[in-house]
């Protein structure tokens, strides 16, 4: 039994952890939750998963949650009424919970770096989600992850899938997991890239891209954010800086296809030419589901992978002009030092504008840039 | 450096070995070598290679074989003469060399059985590519292999794809290695076929195919017997039969899947749903090397896959009406036994009989048919 907490647990990542915690009552049970606002959905988690501490990130939703949970008819309440704690001091409390054996970092954006560091800094394992974690914090956490022992074990489907392929190189020994250190033999990685929600418009249409058209995923269902990432393509330029900090890998040899079925999650090429990849069905489920059963893989009734039904896999490679964001991601990595901190923090803000409907689609790479030249746009 | 002894030196896989061997010469020394009956090439591969024995299958070749090799100018003499056997007894004197850690078996057809199970009983590692070692002689060979210890590690690209595949699960670990043992969480084996020389052909042009149409392979360059195989697919029923032994593996979990591309070259799915692939150029020599550096991997300067350049990968089920073959040899396999050994035996000799222009493409799965029936034609 592996007891988890869960950072974020009304999100995306966090919500398909709890369905998996469910899937497998014999193999999980979660003893933290953290979550923002959504008050309604936190006191159904607590519910049906009875952790033992909660904490929300608004210590002034704190009274609202604990008379809402109070009261819950009898036969509906908790068994044992969890510990409530509440702002940065209670996210921390639930990340380095005594009882958990792995921290799933879902919450998004640069919030999940501070309780993703008290998670490492006790000693627990990640299932890491959150990609501030190693684009902006990288020079925080690696020391960190050598000091305390904590693994990072890549939650996204691209980084899981390197994962899982490593699995029989030397990689997998614990030693180099997510610390930076070169595999031997780990000559290349290819990510892949569905190319977004604009994957297959004109580049010259992307200035009267809408909020609403950005924000609607040909393959994952996943946050707002994200899928602007995905359509800009710093989703992929993130994950270069990810996959070079977990895999210990030059950015020369991260490659990025545009590969629109989101078959094949991503591959690695070894020393000798030979190519492995991991497929499944574009769904969440299997990468997070890897990171709480590693090294061990569990018996799921889920869909099979069936590439007779899919027909065709396609591959291209990414067009720089259509993806400025890309190259800057690159730029960055390649500088590296906070310059990816910085990359990360002017899109996440680009991406709020765009959201907020005040800057153009266009205009979120131009920010990106402005900001790197230390300028305002 | 690991000593190699080369079954069948001057067929495909053994020109292929040998090629490989020159390519690293600080990993790979070839001690032994066995042959046919080309000797002007076996002359050329004594001078290159310096083994330290030479088996003729055909012992009248000897005295030639002897008088050539003596009458080359002085600087082409071996430093040190080899020794030279002939016949059956000469082959497994070859195959169990004492010098050698590895022996690479790649005499085509039911010639190899007896030298490879020399191989096995002198506790010999071997880069299996005799299909009929497991397919026509399981029943012999496991017991052998769980006697001495020796372990088959599969140099063709299919199986040698599950291997690399299954690096990272607990098939890996030795006990488990073409012991036939099922492996905890391998739930299915995706064997990818290219469709062979008829891939395109419609069922009904089958009828008038000949022996020039039937050895033209689309993708792989190998022998004429092979060629035949590919295009009855009854290689990939072979090797749905090999698969099952490899890898202790039910019958219906193994599904062969028509990849024209010949990029995949195979596929495990995994208890979690998670599928593993293994891709690279359509080339033998990487799976050949691969049994050869194994448990590591050796750095080659070989073309690197771009799944850019091939564009697009595709996969389509096999019709049965087209490919008898296939259906006949998961039947045979069901039955086990020495089912297989019959199957193998009639398709052995169907396909010399279509190669010698004494039965039509169509012929051969009936022949088989017939054989397994206990008829004749």
């Amino acid at each position: 039994m592996k007891a988890i907490s869960v950072l974020g647990s009304t999100g995306s990542i966090g919500t398909q952890t709890l369905q998996i915690a469910e899937e497998f009552p014999e193999q999980f049970k979660v003893v933290a939750l953290t979550a923002g606002k959504n008050i309604a959905l936190v006191i159904e988690q607590i519910k049906r998963h009875q952790p033992e501490v909660v904490a929300l990130s608004n210590t002034s939703l704190l009274p609202e949650l604990e008379q809402r949970l109070k009261a819950l008819p009898k036969e509906q309440q908790p068994n044992k009424f969890p510990k409530l704690v509440g702002g940065p001091d209670g996210l921390n409390v639930a990340a380095s919970w005594e009882s958990a054996d792995l921290v799933v970092t879902g919450i998004v954006g640069c919030a999940g770096l501070l309780p993703t560091l008290a998670a490492i800094r006790s000693g627990k394992d990640l299932a890491l989600a959150n990609k501030e974690t190693l684009i902006a914090a990288a020079p925080v956490v690696l020391p960190e992850l050598k000091k305390s022992g904590s693994r990072l074990l890549p939650a996204d489907s691209e980084h899981s899938a390197i994962f899982q392929c490593l699995q029989g190189t030397p990689w997998a020994e614990n030693a180099r997991l997510s610390t930076g250190i070169p595999t031997p033999g780990l000559r290349r990685i290819q990510l892949t890239a569905s190319g977004g929600a604009f994957r297959d418009w004109p580049a010259k249409d992307l200035a009267k891209a809408t909020v609403a058209d950005a924000t609607s995923h040909p393959n994952w269902s996943m946050g707002r954010k994200i899928t602007v990432d995905s359509a800009t393509l710093m989703n992929k330029g993130l994950e270069v800086i990810e996959a070079h900090y977990l895999f210990g890998i030059d950015y020369n040899e991260i490659e990025i296809v545009i590969h629109p079925q989101s078959i094949i999650h991503s591959m690695i090429e070894l020393a000798d030419s030979s190519v492995l990849a991991q497929l499944g069905w574009p769904d969440m489920k299997l990468p997070i589901l890897y990171c709480l059963s590693w090294p061990n893989r569990l018996e799921t009734p889920w869909r099979r992978l069936s590439l007779t039904e899919v027909g065709e896999l396609s591959f291209r490679s990414p067009d720089n002009e259509k993806y400025p964001c890309m190259e800057l991601a690159y730029a960055a990595g390649g500088i590296g030092g906070t310059m990816p901190a910085v990359l990360n923090a002017a899109n996440e803000e680009a991406v709020a504008q765009f959201l907020n409907e005040k800057i153009s689609f266009l205009d979120i790479p131009k920010a990106i840039e402005a900001a790197q030249r230390n300028e305002n746009l």
